[in-house]
């Protein structure tokens, strides 16, 4: 974060905050109450297009001028946002051609928010000139932190298959492959009659008589993603030209359910990562799917800090059942960012809002006011992150890492495969939920991260990775542990068949091949001759410089090879073959550890998080977050910075926290 | 009822008669038939448009001239339908324009019924012009007792998207509104840059690319019921110049899967209130449901009689799987609607028809002909029909009001709601089978009506109500015992949360604050401290000045009350914080009638409905419905006029019903 | 196979063929390992349009000349693709109006595959225009020995509601009904106002608000089915010109999930029937539907042998989970459909692609190469056909006969009916497994088939027939036995209810009357006295010139009949009033042919097919195909081809196969 020309606030402290949507009273009552929570940061502006160019032409920003000089005299910051996310239904009315149009015909009205096509260049023209405005008006502004590119950039209109998205989409793809012929090799479009012999002919993958070609559909992604990104680098140049020294960023949604954006590619575009995260109310252990997000922030970012943009208090309003947190709850998951790397915690929003679709959101301020648990957890929190204020910058250092990659997670999940139940993040989840509950801190990172410094490399199902990955991963395994898991390295970049036996450009590296897929049908499982239980996926492997470390006892590869081993150097190559339970994948994952010498951060306690921050200076804490209804007694030493306990038997309570230095 | 002119058959009996699908010889035949099965009233022309008027401006009556002096001659009674609830296909065909067109901007064709747009000026147009032919041709017909306006207005066009729509939608809301500033209060606009500046702006709320603004749909629904009303208005007024004295009616659709008018505020509008119902063939107890949508008929009548238009002999053709009538429902069934108000028992429809969508509908005549079950209970209904006609006209009298409110149902299945399992209709008609299996009669009416006469009033998941009705609340609080239930009063007409805890306007009234609301995970459950079990919905309640009856023994609100008590100068305010499993409900009831002093009309046996219809001069007679498979031997006292049984142990046997006399 | 001017290779072995997919390379490759496996018969060109006309008028035949050639040279017949199946993007980008439009306006473009409307004039005549240039250039070709007409004509295009489909509807009426007041009738538009006045307003049954009228439904299905087999009648009739003696096929979808198309009477206009067929990989038991499917192929093909156009090695791609052979299945079911008289065993495809939807399509050439298990089992598949080449022409002769037709299947799930459980396919697929669990062999045929051979015919839920099919009925049970199952004989072929009682024009043929239908509830059963078990259905049966067999001992109809038999001079008339459950079914089975005297070729065991072929000169051969997991020793005299074994004992392994001459 070192590009910040005035620095943000340490651990800041806050949230969006909307006074467009309130009287002045309340407007004035909100200073004293964000006072009283130790509030240091708001985001403005998100979604106040409609009020700062009521119509074309005519900026009003007086009523802003006012908010943010009110903000700044109570020395609270703001994190300002360009207000570009929802165009004003003026807009839309005057060019309904922006509006973006689904794979069936569908155009998606005004009426929600995001009601416009990424392509449309109409949008851009407003939204940069907005953007300028805005730039120009409070790039000098005292208070004004960082600048707020959009808002959740891609979470409702990511793919549109307009006529303007076709025409782009062709652009990209002359970009990309610059000839025809190029195009229709990589697509495969000798079969199915598909041949392309102009370029006008080519369209997005609407909604077809049957599967659309496949390279298709992900160059299809490819391109969503990178036009989504280019929105951002648009405004980001205006910011940097017209508001030079303060650092730009947009909030990514590295979460279980958004796809669309490739933010392994997107990060090194802003000048500081940030991230929104909301829990997934029907998981009971949704702070699981929590940590790996946070952690997979953090390794976007390189490893660098980021900030945690939004958040809940308690429960949110687009879910089927919207489950409140549960009291010590809002501590726990904001720590646990914080442990990853956040160095803010804010939150959407301030004041929970009386109409709207988002009314029954939980907020800082909830409805009912400041005689509320939620309100009186909020002025809690505020108090705790002051006391760790220290943590700020800094990094982490663990010797596990997951890859991931949003490129192969699109490939990976495209249609006509062997099994729908061939899923990504979930398998990346649960190798990541298993090295939790053993105690070991994880980084999640993309391929091209340096894997130079990883005691134990996991490569959950990827689809498709590059000859340099490849090669990087051979390069680790020399040295290291690499495991690499079914339905990994199947297809190049084009997604065409490495032929010749599975994995492809993993097969060496591994020592095995594997001839044939053997999917498992809905709620079949298969056990392993060590007693492990797996599901969704068999499959013939024949070993070639693989030790065979267990087979499978029964289903349709029964005593084929399902776990192997290649040993080399100084490391080793293992490759799995099915997917594990939970009970059987966490073994493996101790025999990992073990084999491969990772240390644990404390003896690992299923539910409880064990989590380590350490500063350029060598300062270290170890966040401990007590997911269980039991008290624990952790086998670290230091000083819990929230409570003040010191020495080796400091107890955290069930639901409860610990921030230790020293540990 | 008192505006008929030419009067009604007494618990006139029939149904739809659609003799233009049928040979002379059949039609004739019909006459026999409906003589020997006491047919005395039959509903003409609903779907007739295309024959009435082959070609534009063409109008065909001779057959329909036939039709009705036959059964005239017969002594049999016409409802006459205006034949518009169908354009012919000439229209649709010279107007495509009018066709109706979903959110997601897919055409409705013709080919089913009811292709039209309820906006449409060219359809009303004609459908006006077709009217007013009927009533000047048939006005004076003595034959004609009732006008029948359409048919099941709104069935399956209620929402319609088009352009036409919008344009109304929007001279809809500058009726309402005038200015836009007021629109875009109340829609709460300043929320995702929806400000409007020009009415133009204005939409529907078509499919978006998420949620559209809450107000805008709810405003849309209430414009759509409207409209619809407009279109019955526009009819009954062009009936009541050129007809007068033939009283209109619509059939209205009050069940539980129909939601789109708010017949709480139609039925003012008609000169007398008609109902179709029919059973939901998947529930095994579909009973109750008729029991209450019956009740909720007269509720909305101001406790008038109404006409039971439509129900079926038999199986329906439009459900999954179409369970058939057992042996006796259809005297239960066709008993429960008289018991509970109804002066007719009407089908759809006298013979069953060859050939169409609803050939497999049963009718009075079925395709086996009169050698069949359904034939001979048919005559056998009409001669119990005929045994009971001196309840013609009776009112009812109960000490038990549940109130209910189409607006508030809209308002509470809105989108992006605290769980999708809050759910409307159903809630109240649990408290309804509960008082029922109590031997309890209940009165269902809209928070307009007069409730200062009851002993007992429960307001279920009331999500909107208006001061007025919330003082009327109160003041029915002073000296009687009123009950609240969970996500009642959170938000007024707008959709603006009434801050400062829930349940806004009736927390003086309770003594108590929401502070938070915790819904329950999918299939989640909850224990309070009497034992009763409960799922969907805890929340966060502080009492004060009530006192609490029952707490939460586990769940998200573990030890906070669950349900409680505010105990007034003469009377009782209850809320009940959660959903009750159906035994819980039933104990809970039985306690507020006892504490209430509301007497039963019986001792309660489940399955049995006791119901009570009252004379102006005093006679009266209790309906026992026996849905169980044992006889019983209700504690009344009177004449069973089914069976001629006198004296106080008057049998009903199992599946059968008894019509007591001063009981 | 008659008008095969050059012969077909004896049981033909091979699979479509792609080469313009493969470098020359994998092309020289290709022939050496065609001969390695025995491939005597590719299919060529089936996706080929745009790499044979890339641009409009211009034909490049050059590459595919030197593939003819050199597969000739090495003795590979050729079946030669029309390659009309797929129009190439110039076709679709220079006429958009081709693209099929769905019921719900969405339009289907390209991207997959049959990206065009089947009475699209343009479609017609470029694809003719192809289909003459390659009639022209290849009928000569002595490699030639097989015209295939696109490619599974239908399968995702069949039923297209665009305005260029809605006049060919019309026109198809026209040429029906010849005159308007024919098609009121028929269709019944008296009912719901549905009479139509001019032609031009007569539409496809467009999504309308509720039901569309169901003659309209059905009649658009048999309009569909005849524009698709007009196309075929088209090219059929160019290549009969420009390549007459070569015979003339398109590969037919004879499966579960197929029902468009109405193959009984297509088959009469193809020079030789062939088939696709792909195992359901969700169904554990799928070589059921598969011996159905194949014993369907036969009886549309009048008994004459047939061509295994597709099938596959092991999984295929497009269903969602699919799951490969195991060891020994492609054995198994590629002779399950020679047993059923293949006459030759082709596969989708050659070899496995590499790119495109259908990449993870297995192959007989797999992505891992030639050492793999899939390979070894079609190089031995090859040997075993060559073993048994004998069989090539031989018919079958079967005591039982089911009958089965789509024009009643369309009909009988049609919406607005009874009950949605009631379906057809699988019926008729429940008789077949009954029969043969029990070792009898069974013809699967359409209603105009000669019936007077047979000993027992079943006739499942035949919702339509005609009176000449009815009295072929009651012919055949003077002499046979014959079962009719409920929903049978309702209406007439427009949809018109018989009434007087059901099932209609069978009512004298069972000697029994149906008066009320009482389909049961969602997961409802039911038991007979005989203490079978049954579901979906009930009904109120009346016996006339019957016995009672069974009654229904609990439920809707409990106490009346539900198996009925009436007795003839020589024969019998059973009905079935239920669907009753796989054991009960299998009892009733093996009753019909105990009472029948139909011979069972062996004693049955479940799971293990038994099936004949028998030679012009009297030669025949026993399949049999255990695929229970426990070898077994028929009571089968005679020698099996496949292992030589000979005698009264022969084994057949678990898993194996033996095709046993001369029992």
């Amino acid at each position: 974060m070192q590009k910040l020309a005035r620095p943000l606030p340490p651990l800041a402290y806050g949230g969006d905050y909307n006074p467009e949507q309130w009287p002045l009273s309340a407007q004035l009552e909100d200073i004293d109450l964000m006072k009283a929570a130790g509030v240091s940061l708001v985001t403005l502006g998100v979604f106040s297009w409609a009020h700062l160019q009521p119509v074309p032409g005519v900026f009003e920003f007086d009523w802003l001028d006012e908010v943010i000089d009110r903000l700044h005299a109570a020395g609270i910051s703001v994190d300002l946002a360009t207000a570009t996310a929802s165009p004003p239904p003026w807009l839309t009315h005057q060019h309904p051609e922006i509006l973006p149009i689904t794979a069936d015909g569908v155009t998606l009205w005004p009426g929600g928010r995001q009601a416009f096509c990424p392509s449309s260049p109409i949008y851009r023209e407003h939204a940069l000139a907005l953007c300028r405005a805005m730039g120009e008006r409070y790039g000098d502004h005292p208070a004004v932190v960082l600048w707020h590119v959009s808002n959740e950039i891609g979470c409702h209109n990511a793919l549109c298959y307009c006529d303007v998205s076709a025409a782009a989409f062709r652009a990209w793809l002359q970009s990309k492959y610059a000839d025809l012929d190029a195009l229709n090799d990589a697509w495969g479009t000798a079969f199915w009659s598909q041949r392309y012999t102009e370029w006008a002919q080519i369209l997005p993958p609407r909604t077809a008589a049957n599967f659309p070609n496949p390279t298709q559909q992900w160059d299809f992604r490819r391109f969503s993603s990178d036009t989504l990104l280019a929105h951002f680098i648009a405004e980001r140049d205006v910011l940097h030209e017209v508001s030079p020294g303060v650092p730009v960023t947009t909030n990514f949604m590295v979460m279980r359910h958004i796809k669309e954006m490739d933010y392994g590619r997107w990060a090194a575009e802003l000048d500081v990562v940030s991230n929104d995260h909301y829990l997934i109310a029907a998981d009971p252990e949704a702070h699981r799917e929590l940590a790996f997000s946070a952690d997979l922030t953090r390794g976007v970012a390189g490893g660098d800090p980021w900030l945690l943009m939004e958040h809940s208090t308690s429960a949110v309003n687009w879910q089927p059942r919207n489950v409140a947190k549960q009291p010590g709850e809002l501590l726990r998951t904001s720590l646990a960012h914080v442990a990853r790397g956040a160095d803010s915690v804010l939150f959407f929003q301030w004041r929970a809002s009386k109409a709207g679709a988002e009314k029954f959101h939980s907020g800082m301020l909830p409805h009912a006011g400041t005689d509320s648990r939620v309100w009186r957890e909020v002025v809690g929190l505020g108090e705790v992150l002051q006391s760790i204020q220290a943590v700020t910058g800094a990094r982490s250092a663990n010797d596990v890492a997951i890859l991931f990659d949003w490129d192969a997670w699109w490939g990976c999940e495209l249609d006509s495969h062997p099994s729908i139940d061939i899923t990504y993040r979930d398998q990346a989840e649960a190798f990541h939920a298993a090295f939790t509950d053993l105690g070991v801190g994880v980084d999640v990172v993309p391929p091209q991260a340096d894997l130079s410094n990883y005691r134990l490399v996991v490569v959950p199902t990827l689809y498709t990775l590059s000859p340099e990955t490849a090669a990087r991963l051979s390069a680790a395994a020399e040295q290291a542990t690499v495991l690499v898991t079914y339905f990994s390295g199947i297809v190049d970049a084009d997604d065409h068949i490495i032929t010749g036996g599975y994995p492809g450009l993993l097969r060496d590296l591994l020592g095995i091949r594997v001839e044939e897929f053997l999917p498992l049908r809905e709620g079949e499982s298969v056990q392993l001759d060590d007693a492990s239980a797996a599901d969704v996926w068999a499959e013939i492997v024949t070993v070639d410089s693989a030790d065979v470390v267990a087979r499978f006892a029964d289903g349709p590869a029964a005593g084929g090879p399902a776990l192997t081993r290649r040993t080399t150097e100084a490391g080793q190559a293992w490759y799995l073959a099915t997917r594990l339970a939970a009970d059987a994948l966490r073994a493996l994952c101790r025999r990992l550890i073990d084999e491969s010498g990772v240390v644990p951060i404390a003896e690992g306690i299923p539910g409880v998080e064990f989590v380590r921050r350490i500063a350029a200076d060598g300062r270290h804490w170890t966040f401990v977050i007590n997911h269980t209804d039991i008290e624990i007694c952790p086998n670290l030493v230091g000083v819990d910075l929230l409570t003040g306990q010191s020495g080796s038997r400091i107890g955290v309570k069930a639901g409860g926290v610990a921030v230790i230095e020293g540990a």
